[in-house]
């Protein structure tokens, strides 16, 4: 018999009439003859409801506090759906995350899944029941409530997939898949049949939204299949596996874009390398995100380094180099804000060195200017004006072909 | 050191404010120098809350389901809580009912509490940490998450004092303390220094409301002396103990009353007593709580029996004395509904025959008809109509002499 693990989202359990729809989804699997495991994430907006009830306490709430409170989300919903499907004749039963034997480590707030000890989840499949895991949360050695941070009932899906030797994994979300790019700005973006590991992994760190990257990761690790469809509309999602069989003649399979960047130039940096990594570690400790770095070293201590923020996170960046300038040391330094990130992803740019000379030169007839520019195997983003953005997304969109594919799924 | 246990209900907890509060009254308590365990419920009407969005799914939620969904209520007010004692800056540490290790017989939803480990509590106590725990709930042996029915939160605080053998376990609650009859109604109504198990255990059974019958029993079981005290007011409470020394020259401690009663008696019914328990039985398995019962056995089989319900109950009463009125074998049934209940307590009673007679003949003076008589070794409970219910209180709490004493503590 086929085991399938199933996860819904906070849009798809909302309220109770989504909680009923979401159960007569789960019941369709379970006539396919499938063992089925359902994750579940907080109702709607609790989990903002429940952080906003802390702040009114605490500007800063303990982590472990958190969890204990958060934790609360899941578990409200885990109990209406189960009563659902009960009250639609199947039988099922709810587990938390700690009973559904989830460890991890300790790090309250945004801990890993260590372990996974899936005996009392088989005993009740094998007792025909439907078994609805809470997401998002575990347990650590000494009987502590922890959660895996935001998007983290991904995480739990592919996680207990990998635990259950699951046959599939499908996340059940508020899009009908992976897109070349995003459908709400680019109109030919077009749903992708399958992608890889990797470049999903990209998507998901530059902000596509679709899955949490963790759970890409897991994914990948464990070499479960994964699909995402749509909670709502009964289309085929994406997949994400390892070898992609169909599109794979395509070099680049999407364009990614991420708005409100900040570039930050430092000027004359003293020392070079070891001056450098203060620097970060100096943001790091105050959780500023650094995300695309460029340093230049010319000769002796006359260094010039650039790196991107979010403009969030600009205040707090100013006030820490001000701070530490001498200890830092290095002369000035400037920054740039209205910067946006546009980026191409596919996983056959490692064979075709072309494909990033090509990017540049297409933004370049196009007066784009770039101002900062990264690249990986898979990958190559650039800096340019935020004003340019989507236009920057929609030429390189045509430039790559994405909406010109035979096996269009949508 | 001493310890302390204090439970707050979910009206000392019904919002952030209320919270904030409630920690000063907790931070009062520590500064005295004690060790303290606090014990709080559902911020206000969270659990009633949840019950409605069960009853959304299911006319007949699985009660398993009921537990995993309102045990998450006082699992965000022990969060919400323990931050605000931080902020204030205490050391604080919150238990959800399985961490605190308090163990339960696995009747979900209204399971008593058979085992409670306090080791980790007691090392986080050791670490002057004020240990914050979930009421309500525990978990059986299977780790299956249990509740121990409306009010439990009451039994948790007196079972963690007898586990801890802590020196004193103040429930705080909406009133000051327990009064010799519903202040609300009866404006002589005076609050008692202290009572004894007994009578505040009649006094819960009869409604009064202040306390959890289950906890009076289990304090009662285990010596543990309680102090009932408001929330909002600082004024000593009531105290519940096995010796009343005060005031223990009083006969009757307390006058209570119960509205919406109804008198159902059956005529001629066949074989006695054997039909007697049948009638019984099925009405129990229906969850019909039947109070009063009068059973009159005459020659052979012409028997009549008349017991109180409540109005609330009638319908479905009426229901199965009809369907299975052949089968318990009777000729037939009335009923009188607009009654009412008033008993006064008191365990002075046992040594004085005279107070039933005396209660019985003031009523008659005044023209109040007694439909229903009950009596225990520490009570004597009248059913009347329910027009003359106050009166009849009044002129009881009057007659024994209530608003009388020296040692008025209001």
């Amino acid at each position: 018999m086929a085991l399938a693990v199933l996860k819904f989202g906070g849009t798809s359990v909302g309220d109770v009439d989504r909680i009923k729809n979401t159960a007569n989804r789960i019941i369709d699997e379970k006539k396919q003859g499938n063992q089925v495991v359902v994750v579940v994430s907080a109702m709607g907006k609790t989990t903002d409801q429940l952080v906003a009830l802390a702040n009114e306490i605490s500007s800063y709430p303990s982590k472990r506090e958190m969890d204990m409170l958060l934790s609360t989300g899941e578990q409200v919903t885990i109990a209406l759906l189960t009563m659902a499907l009960t009250e639609k004749g199947y039988s099922a039963i709810s587990f938390t995350g700690w009973q559904a034997g989830i460890e991890t480590e300790s790090n309250h707030c945004n801990a890993r899944i260590t372990n996974i000890e899936p005996e009392k989840i088989k005993r009740h499949l094998n007792d025909e029941k439907i078994v609805i895991i809470a997401g998002f949360q575990g347990v650590t050695e000494e009987g502590e409530i922890t959660t895996l941070g935001r998007g983290g009932s991904d995480t739990t899906a592919v996680a207990l997939a990998a635990a259950l030797k699951a046959n599939k994994c499908v996340i059940y979300t508020d899009v009908t898949g992976v897109f070349t790019s995003d459908p709400r700005y680019i109109p030919n973006a077009r749903k992708l049949e399958s992608i890889s590991y990797d470049e999903m992994l990209e998507l998901a760190n530059l902000g596509a939204g679709v899955l949490h990257a963790r759970a890409v990761e897991f994914a990948k690790n464990y070499q479960i299949s994964l699909e995402v469809c749509s909670s709502l509309e009964k289309v085929s999602g994406t997949v994400i596996e390892e070898e992609v069989t169909v599109e794979k003649s395509l070099i680049v399979r999407g364009v990614a874009f991420e708005e409100d960047i900040t570039r930050i130039t430092i000027f004359e940096l003293e020392n070079g390398l070891q001056n450098l990594s203060s620097i970060f570690t100096t943001l790091a400790a105050r959780n500023i995100n650094v995300d695309i770095i460029i340093q230049n070293q010319t000769v002796g201590e006359n260094t010039y380094l650039s790196f991107s923020i979010k403009n969030d996170d600009l205040r707090e960046t100013i006030d820490i180099l001000e701070h530490y300038q001498t200890t830092l040391g290095f002369k000035h330094f400037e920054y740039e804000s209205g910067l946006a990130k546009v980026s191409i992803i596919g996983s056959g740019m490692i064979s075709n060195p072309g494909v990033a000379a090509k990017m540049f030169e297409v933004l370049a007839q196009n007066n784009i200017q770039i101002k900062m520019v990264s690249t990986s195997e898979i990958k190559v983003s650039t800096v340019i004006n935020q004003s340019q953005m989507l236009d920057a997304a929609k030429i390189l969109h045509a430039e790559f072909e994405l909406d010109l594919v035979e096996h269009n799924v949508n």
